[in-house]
């Protein structure tokens, strides 16, 4: 595979994933379990990109809580690539340090940005894809966002709407749009012309760095005050004073969107429509789904366990390692055992598992959470 | 209280109850649970009876498999006349081998049968109505059977039909009558001289031994030639060869229901309607409504665990010692967590948790069962 040598991957894995409690936890994030197989979701982002870059061009952003973690799951990477932030500021911070950082020693960068918590099921068609964006994004001032095809009316995800051919194969980018409502999202289904926004991008470091000087300069010029302190024992100290007084505020309401605004000619804004089998398993639900697409099970159910029995019961998610677990007369439910916890609850309303850690918070069951 | 000296409890306590599975195990059957308070539930009827009964009168009739907790749980008791079958054979061996013994010692003896899993909400009323059935049965050739006042329309209880009245607040009994249809329990709920049979009965260890040789004569003469190698060495391997041949058949099917048909007047069985908050808490249905009308939760859910949160949930009843629970979206859902199983079943369905067992049994999985 033709690879590009200034390609660097940026893993964004800051996320807490709380609606997969209780098996993710602030120190076991979502990103840091193997929802999918038996390498942890952040395992497989790196391996899925690895034929595109050495491991010594992955950069990691996430916090404290979770670095330890990650070091111990991706030992091949450079530790000190992989940063804490001081506190979470969302991603347009996030990966304009990580531009800063790269332009230091690399002026010609392309940064890849990748959520860690996402599975593809077709990673040549993904590193294909990708190799396209690259091209494209090292061409010059452009931004690269891959889009998945929609297959649902899902509602959500914010999605983007493509305007004019352009390269080979991508499209231009007309604008990105807010998490529709049903009818909404019906319509863009059927229009054709509107993606999944995947929350990845490719863009080149300086591109990125003007882009960011341009719509967010305050931040901006704090992160270039970090990125010039790397190296030295400064580092941690501006780090961790500075970066806390950058906006909270994500990529696409930063840049994205409003560069879009400048119309599909000008904003040098690029969609590649992508099909390699996306999905960010956003819920037990959603990874229920995933599940049964793979494994097709007669009765729906996915039962992880010592043993189990079911007895007029179909279309249930169980993890309850090392039980034996009998299911008599129910359907539709969602049951997850761990060492100090149980949650029982539905297909229907799994997305509503993240309150759950909001009442464990608030009630300062930490070490529940 | 005034008691009578020839009164011997004589406690049931051979039943499996494979409906609390997982919390029942073969070794730890309903009997030895705790389901409703701190004492298991043998040790409430023991603790029950108490006033009415030395601890050297009680005999318990049990098996192999759970003798040993059931000493463990009664020290009080000699343990000689605790006494494990060599083999199932039903209510009707199993009482007629201790009114053979106990008309060794005392051919005045009163036997009352006491099954080891039921609850009862007022003691002093019941043994207030249990001292009226003692007189009744000492005096003769009387059979005294607690008859529950019916509440519901319940399809799983075999009935007593009442006739006329007799003795101090007792009914002649009619007939007994098999588990009815709904159809059939909704009449003998509006007819009023319906009862629920608690297999609660009293009479005299002679009146029980003739019927016997009555109504099962080889049965009886095996019983008697094991009770008549009590306290020699040959007692355990006579009982061990010859129990086993002893019809397997119930008290009810044995005796009660052919001696019934004589007709009410010549049959001698009578029937005290009973008022003291009888349950048999036959499943964890039947647990749950039993705990709902004590404790009145205002979500009509009960949850033993070490912490719990529900949103959008009610009427369950979740039992996971040690546990965060986390209930979101269900209702109506029965969920029992032990070390090593998990069930999820619904409080429509609960009665059929016996099958599980049944599949664990056919599956030889020894150590859940």
């Amino acid at each position: 595979m033709k690879t590009n040598p200034h390609f660097y991957p940026v893993i964004l894995a800051g996320g807490r994933g709380t609606r997969f409690w209780p098996l993710s936890r602030k120190r076991r994030a979502k990103q840091l379990l193997a929802l999918d197989g038996k390498q942890t979701m952040i395992q497989q982002t790196v391996a899925r990109l690895a034929p595109l870059a050495a491991p010594g061009r992955f950069w990691v952003i996430t916090n404290d809580d979770l670095r330890p973690a990650i070091l111990r799951q991706l030992p091949e990477l450079p530790a000190k690539q992989t940063i804490a932030e001081p506190a979470g500021r969302n991603t347009a911070p996030a990966i304009g340090l990580a531009a800063f950082l790269l332009l230091r020693h690399d002026p010609e960068a392309v940064l890849g940005l990748f959520p860690s918590d996402h599975v593809i099921a077709d990673s040549a068609e993904f590193r294909a894809t990708l190799g396209r964006g690259i091209e494209i994004a090292a061409a010059g001032e452009n931004i690269v966002v891959l889009g998945i095809r929609p297959t649902r009316p899902e509602t959500g995800y914010g999605y983007i709407e493509a305007g004019a051919p352009d390269h080979d194969s991508s499209l231009r980018v007309r604008r990105f749009t807010e998490k529709p409502d049903l009818a909404t999202a019906k319509q863009f289904l059927d229009a054709g012309n509107y993606f999944w926004n995947s929350g990845m991008f490719l863009w080149r470091a300086d591109t990125l760095a003007n882009a960011l000087r341009e719509y967010l300069p305050n931040t901006a010029s704090l992160l270039e005050k970090i990125a010039a302190t790397r190296g030295t024992r400064r580092f941690a100290d501006t780090f961790r004073k500075l970066y806390p007084k950058c906006e909270n505020i994500s990529v696409d309401y930063a840049i994205l969107e409003p560069r879009s605004a400048k119309g599909e000619a000008q904003s040098r804004i690029f969609c590649l429509p992508s099909d390699f089998g996306w999905s960010d398993l956003g819920s037990w639900t959603t990874l229920h789904e995933h599940h049964v697409a793979k494994a097709k099970p007669a009765d729906g159910s996915l039962v992880s366990a010592s043993g189990s029995f079911a007895l007029n019961a179909k279309n249930n998610y169980v993890h309850a390692p090392g039980k034996f677990v009998a299911l008599v007369g129910v359907s539709n439910l969602v049951i997850v055992e761990t060492g100090d916890a149980l949650l029982v609850t539905t297909l229907d309303q799994s997305q509503d598992v993240g309150k759950v850690v909001k009442h464990l918070d608030e009630k300062k069951l930490k070490k529940l959470v």
